[in-house]
Formats: structure tokens, sequence, C-alpha cells
């Protein structure tokens, strides 16, 4: 039976947490998210359907403060508030096709200002003709690292999440694109981001899908990444300084459409969880 | 007389701050600077050679604290902590030559860790064979803006300061050019910023100039920009939300040189002052 937008619509957040948790690795595993209960935001540890609330650093030392929340009953942001956020393009040989692989990272920022919560809207512009998904595994810093090797690049990640590249191909690539992509990649809301960040699976080798209205658009293991996470964490580390928190969307699969307003994407990478996002006219 | 390389080095900030308010507009203007004495770093406003620091919000309700110090005694940092940083191409005639004027403003961003205080040396990447100064104005905003016009930007504009758009040339535009700026403009330190935001000042009829090693290797006026302070405000508003605090560095005159270890480069617009750096290698 296929699944109806209605059913995407209205299908919890927590469900899809939970979700998550009965796919690929779960043993072992820390999963963090950025919550709202009332007027408090707070970072917190889930376990299973429930999420604790902890004090402290994320990156740094914290402990549970004993306040549980059924994750239905919390308003899920994203999970976490990076300083900078960098993205890199053709890292599928799926996606780059019949182009030139690149011989190093090709990498781009997106601004802060971009990021959308999980379940809050990716708005089109009102210019905007041509808004496509990208569905992506984001690596989290956990460390401030600079000039460091892909080995010590393992030790600087915290953890993952998944996100959402959104692309305006038009202002990307069309006959009247922009010199940069600022707005291609960097509206507001083309940055989903979410649910939660998952530390302790092998993010080498995760299956990435996307689905737009319920049907598969993307499939891909992060294992047919050209640049894996470290070798990318450490490349960018080479020039730019990384920060705790910072994240990097690592590359889309396959190819990519137009999403149109009352459709509803999801990117769902297993063992990390589904990240939706309905799609709302400006 | 040629003002040698040591004059400029040991020239002091203050001295730069002070030339500054000779320059230019000083009447009905105000001058805010950051700054470290020992172990705190302040806002502070500035008046002749003497800073008063400052306490609340820079961009909102703020007093003096009483406490005063000598402008020569003080480490004076970037004058703000961005958000995001922002940077138009292409925005002068003289810079955009015989290529194709831009219809509308060319953005793109610099990442914040790019960012460097005034007197701080521009670092040369170990990997870097072409690495220019760009002498700018820039933009800092003063509130949280979204789709406003030009007519509303300038109530949104907070003030104004010098900024050095580093550029790696090769990296932008030469023949194993990288797919987007991001090392190009975003290297670490190849943001300066300072030495102070100014406001009451005409910034659109301001003049600009940079220089190498004490000779003057970039002027003009601001009234020169193709796009003026307002209409950038204003389209990068339609797409992406500004924040308080958020800088927009503005283009580049005339044309750019490479600079090297042991250079010192100075960008002064009057009435606003004088950012200087010294370039090192990595």
């Amino acid at each position: 039976m296929k699944t109806t937008r209605r059913d995407l619509i209205v299908g919890s957040i927590a469900a899809s947490v939970a979700a998550s948790q009965l796919n690929g690795q779960s043993t072992g595993t820390e999963k963090f998210v950025r919550f709202q209960k009332g007027p408090v935001t707070s970072y917190g540890i889930v376990t299973g359907e429930t999420v604790e609330a902890i004090q402290g650093d994320l990156f740094g030392a914290h402990k549970k403060t004993g306040a549980k929340h059924k994750l239905g009953e919390v308003k899920l942001l994203t999970p976490c508030t990076p300083s900078k956020v960098l993205a890199v393009g053709l890292n599928y040989k799926s996606h780059v096709g019949t182009r030139k692989p690149p011989s190093a990272p090709e990498i781009f920022y997106k601004p802060i200002t971009c990021l959308q919560n999980p379940g809050d809207p990716i708005i089109i512009p009102k210019d905007s003709q041509n808004t496509h998904y990208e569905g992506e595994l984001v690596i989290v810093m956990g460390k401030k690292v600079s000039h460091i090797s892909a080995a010590e690049a393992k030790s600087a990640i915290f953890g993952v999440c998944c996100g959402n590249d959104v692309s305006e191909r038009d202002w990307q690539g069309g006959p009247n694109k922009d010199l940069q992509w600022w707005r291609a990649k960097g509206a507001d809301t083309f940055g989903p981001l979410g649910p939660m960040i998952v530390r302790g699976i092998d993010y080498g080798n995760v299956m990435l899908q996307t689905r737009l209205n319920g049907t598969v658009v993307q499939k891909s293991s992060t294992s047919d990444l050209l640049f894996d996470c470290h070798a990318i964490v450490s490349y960018i580390s080479q020039y730019v300084t990384l920060m705790p928190g910072d994240v990097i969307y690592t590359g889309t699969p396959g190819s990519t459409k137009k999403m149109n307003p009352a459709d509803v994407v999801e990117v769902e990478i297993d063992g990390v969880g589904i990240l939706r996002n309905p799609i709302a006219a400006a």
C-alpha cells in the first residue's frame, strides 16, 4: 500500500525516531536530540521512546538531569546549533554521472540561518522554479581541529545525523545561475537537520534513502562516498578550523527532483533516524 | 618619504585609530570597538585616544561602565562576533573590468573562523601560491531582517568598518580552481575586520584605499559601488535572514596583487579607520 501524504504528515516525530531504532545498528550507540518542552530548550539522550534531558556541554562533560519526556510530547529541534555549516558537492559516483570526478572534496558553505528543525517546513522562495531535495549523511564535529590527518579525524567526529541539502537548481546551474551557490544552497529553511545525533555506529557503511511522498527516490550506502567522512574532515581542516558542533553535509547520491508545496520529503539513514519535512510555498 | 615596513609594523593601533579620526566625517558619529584588557574582553566606545567599556547589548540597550583605557594599552579584536559573514563579488566597475557587470549582487559566504583581528597576521596557507588583498567597506547589521526594502535597509544597518576579503586567486579562478570559493575566500585568517564600527557617517560616499607596504594599491570612493549598501542588504534579505552583528563585505575596487610574508597591508576608509595586518607564512 502506497503511503499517502496524509499518512506522512500525521505520522509523529516520535514514531520516526522509534522506527529508526529498529533499523541497523542499535547496540552500543548513543542518541542525542535537542528539544523544546514548553518554554525550555534542552539537549537530551534518547532511549526507546523516551528522552531524558542532560545538562552541561553536549561535546564535553554532561550528565542526565532525571527529567524525562515521551518523544511524542516534545518539539524536536536541529540536534545542535553549529557555528558553521559545510557541505560536499559531487561526492557519490552515482551523482557525479558523466562529470569528471573531483580530485579533492569540493566544499561549500551553507549559512546557519538555513537550518531547519525536523518536522518544520522547507519553504520554496517566491521566485524559485526548481528546488530539489538532496538526502545526505551529516557529520557533527566534537572537537576544535586544524591540520589533522584522516586517522585523527575519527576521534574528532562526535556523531552523525540526517540532513537535506536543499538546492535550487536554476540558481545553482541554470542559464542565469549565480556566480556562487549562496541562494541555491543557502536560502532560509534549505538546511533541514536531525532528528538526532547518533554516536557509535559505522557511519562509513550505512544505508541512506530519500523518500518523496513515500516513494524512494534516492538510495545508496555511505560506503559509496568518493571521499569518506574522515577524508573530508581532514581535508577541510587543512584550510578551515572546525569547531565542536560544526556540521558537514557529505554529499547526495543518485539524481534529484523538484519538490512542490504540500509534498513531504524524508531522509532516512539506518540506525540514525528519519528526517521528515513538509514543503510549503513562501 | 616612503613608509618602510618597519615603520608600519611599529606603528601602534592607537595611532591608526587616532589618525582615522582626523580624516573625513567626525561629527555626530559613534565609534565602537571590541577589546581585550588582561583576561577581560569588552565592547567599548572610542573618544579620541580613549576607549570606555560598555555593558549590555552592542546592538540594543547598553551603557558606559566608566572603565576607561588608552587605546594603545588594549588589544583590539574584531569589532563584533558575527553569526555569519557574507561578501559581494564584482561590485566595482573598476574591478569588473571587461567582465559582464552582474544584474544583481553576486553574494558568497566566508566562514566565521576566517575572521582576523586588527594587527594580527594574515597567514598564507602552505600550498598557496597567489593570495591577494581586497580592501573593502564592511556593513555591520544591527537588526534581524528578512524581506526588507532598500529604504528599510538603512535603519537595519548598525554601522560600517574596514575589511580585507583576502582571496587565493589560483583556488578561486586558476586552471585547477575549486568548484566553489570555500578555500579561496575562507581559509583561516582570510577575513581581517576592524578596527572599529563607525555609525553616523555617509558610508555611501567615503574614500577607501588599500596600501601594501605603504604604497597605495587600491583607491576608490564607495559611491562607485555598483550595488550600494542598502541594495545589497535588501537583496540578501529576500533569501537569507540577516542577524544583528552579521557582516557583509561589499566588494573591492580596481585590481589586486599577491601578498608575501613580511608584507604589511592596510585598508583605510576615511572616517572609519585603518585596518592593518602583517602577512606571515604558515
